[in-house]
């Protein structure tokens, strides 16, 4: 991805491996420090995972696949390296898909880069496909980030916005601030501000708002974990502005590439929950907001039912929620994919 | 209202009159400090509602009301006076209404200690008939503050709230933290926890997650201003959890007293919406969340149209929408409701 760091701009990817250590963008200090973690075992990479160095669905994939790697390297114990990494955080699919992946290919190096590789070519591939979706002019909607911090670089979500962006065309993102951990102010918003596409932060309130004005053309979200089904998990907020769409007669489609789909469920019903520590709402830059007595309620995700999904945009393709039995078929024979 | 200031129950109201002085507790600094604003003249007035050191629809008129009167005491030209107060905030409609009755009233301070008295009757009113919509072990949830901070004494969505609790109802009150000011989260929270009713911040995004789950029995706001056809503009945000509550099946009230309804506007189209200053979007507590580079928009207030209330709690009934004409035929026989 496109970074400015005193007036230079440089590339960066959101994870890579780097003289015996796995780096990362270090997202909790964005957009204010553009400072890199460097794991150097598991427990790092464990720690990374479950306090948000790293997030987004497809980047902890990788971030776990360079883990897995980089603990083998190392003589760890990999069936103590794999649990605590599998342990971290549970909505994601891409982390257990990833895992899959790293034990089928004896946690080779190699394997892993192959994986990032991958990730990055089909968060390429659904911006290309994506970007058809967005006439000139488009207004988008998004929420949270799903971007080239999430994947490694394009993004799920914001890789259309970044290809039409490319072309040329004039597009405008609204950008969910994102309550609580503020991912949409901090991280998409620098995102766009790094590219140059034109944006605005909302409250995640007012976004309902603007889809009533008829001022938001498009929706278009990330995912953490896509059922057979097509509901899928995403952010906490994603059911509500879902909802919203439909009723305002706005298109709505999740990004996402073939690891954050997750076959071996039939329905969002199935996919668990994270309910995360009280204070990421009731504190802000370790700020207290409410009154000391007050205590608050802290799930990570939601489930939005797939009937509020116009389409999900995959490097294979775009489909409705009652085509993914075609998706399924084509992941099968896709030897990368394809791992059981 | 009940406030423990040093481990002693106090009596406060939102907004008095004393020594010359209209004082207001300071919004601005709560839940962290109870601070008097003391307002001196017609600028300190506007002042005073403009940057919401006081809020809340009726909390705006009842100051509107006694600063009328404490200009016209001081010798003030009451034109300036009046047009500096109502040129504050747009889409309240008890400031409009404050004015008139203060204009038809000659400015009297007598007036202006009717005005506040009624407003408080009013409200307890509310409660009780809200009162009878809540059941033993209700789960509600309520967005901004519509409490006794908002109206003088007893609030409006919470006076229900407040009288459940104290006929002995074991109730929950999902407390939306409202972004960006955050009044649900410093107010209604504070509120709540002055009272000892068990409750939860929650992030603007967590609501329809509560919702979908039928975690969530009853939604109760307040309103800024309510068109003749029943749609009402109230804080942002409000439409979303409007549309979520309908889409879940789960009853959504709007409390607020008769100086609230504007029945010389036919819809929520012709209410103007007050557009903010984007700083309320990017800082928080002086902190500034997104990138340096990003704007934002800020829209106070949303419309919701009548299709979602299921009634309208008012001192005189609750009234579905379709059932305002007989709202506005009370308020016409009512002396101190029938201003023209």
């Amino acid at each position: 991805m496109k970074v400015i760091i005193d007036g230079e701009v440089r590339t960066l990817k959101a994870a890579w491996y780097e003289d015996g250590e796995v780096k990362l963008i270090d997202q909790r200090e964005l957009p204010d420090k553009i400072k890199i973690f460097s794991a150097k075992n598991s427990d790092d990479i464990a720690y990374a995972i479950k306090n948000m160095v790293v997030r987004g669905a497809p980047a902890i994939g990788v971030t776990a696949a360079y883990g897995l790697a980089m603990a083998s390297k190392n003589g760890e114990d990999m069936n103590k390296a794999k649990e605590k990494i599998r342990a971290t955080r549970p909505t994601a699919y891409d982390l257990f898909k990833a895992i899959r992946y790293m034990e089928v290919n004896g946690y080779d190096m190699n394997a892993a880069r192959r994986y990032a590789m991958e990730i990055e070519g089909r968060s390429k591939k659904i911006g290309e496909l994506g970007n058809e979706l967005i006439r000139n002019g488009a207004k988008i909607l998004t929420h949270c980030n799903a971007g080239a911090l999430a994947v490694l670089d394009w993004g799920t979500a914001l890789s259309p916005m970044r290809i039409a962006h490319n072309e040329g065309k004039n597009i405008f993102v609204f950008v969910d601030e994102t309550r609580p951990r503020l991912q949409g102010a901090k991280l998409t918003a620098w995102e766009l501000a790094q590219e140059g596409i034109d944006h605005a932060i909302i409250a995640d309130n007012a976004a309902g708002f603007y889809m009533r004005r008829k001022e938001i053309d498009l929706v278009i979200v990330g995912a953490d974990r896509i059922a057979s089904n097509g509901d899928f998990a995403n952010k906490i907020g994603t059911y509500e502005k879902a909802v919203l769409a439909k009723v305002n007669g706005i298109p709505f489609y999740v990004a996402a590439p073939g690891s954050t789909f997750d076959f071996s469920i039939r329905s969002g019903d199935e996919i668990p929950i994270e309910e995360r520590d009280e204070n990421e709402v009731l504190e802000i830059n370790g700020i207290r907001i409410g009154p000391n007595e007050s205590h608050s309620k802290n799930p990570a995700f939601d489930v939005t039912p797939n009937e509020y999904v116009t389409g999900f945009i995959t490097e294979y393709g775009i489909f409705k929620p009652n085509e993914l039995n075609k998706l399924k078929d084509l992941m099968d024979k896709d030897l990368f994919m394809n791992i059981k």
